[in-house]
């Protein structure tokens, strides 16, 4: 998958209860269910511009939603945290407990 | 101050960049710097139900975003786990390792 695509994939997950029944009705099909842009027009009786458009400006609002939420940043952040923390409780070094403790200090800090 | 207010306050910080400025304003002096609603109809020059109204909308709005994206409700899980687990790291209770791991993987749980 393109990166683009990735990424509108992934804010999507996050922020599609904040758009529209009909936005949410073409990204679904775009992107989850890979229809191109003429069978969804062809789908709803509408000009393969006006889905176009449609997608376009979704994207649009999703990287606004993220700009101002930063709900998938922020995600990722803490997974690797996470990850992190497995990988101490998994192999622990001399150090393991402060090191745990710092990463528990920094999860406090993500609201 | 009333649970009510402590909970609007609490997610006008988590949704406060998803409202309108003049909505933000509105929100700003009244809960934060504690002006009464006829003195904000004075500051902008509308009646006093016009500021009622719109901080009412305001409120619901934030209720439907908390419905729909749970920022406020999954911070409040997350930072219980993390207290867990800083009190774990202290008192290290025979299993604590166990209950480390398992905390962690319930974080992980967190979109």
């Amino acid at each position: 998958m393109l990166e683009k695509t990735m990424r509108v994939n992934a804010l999507y997950d996050f922020y599609q209860t904040l758009l529209t029944p009909k936005q949410q009705r073409y990204m679904d099909l775009y992107y989850i269910d890979d229809y191109s842009l003429g069978e969804i027009a062809e789908t709803f009786d509408v000009s393969r511009q006006a889905v176009y458009d449609n997608l376009r400006r979704t994207e649009e609002m999703l990287e606004t939603f993220e700009h101002n939420l930063e709900l998938y940043g922020k995600y990722t952040e803490r997974m690797q945290l996470i990850e992190d923390m497995k990988k101490l409780l998994k192999s622990r070094p001399e150090d393991y407990l402060e090191q745990l403790s710092d990463h528990i200090d920094r999860l406090e800090q993500f609201d």
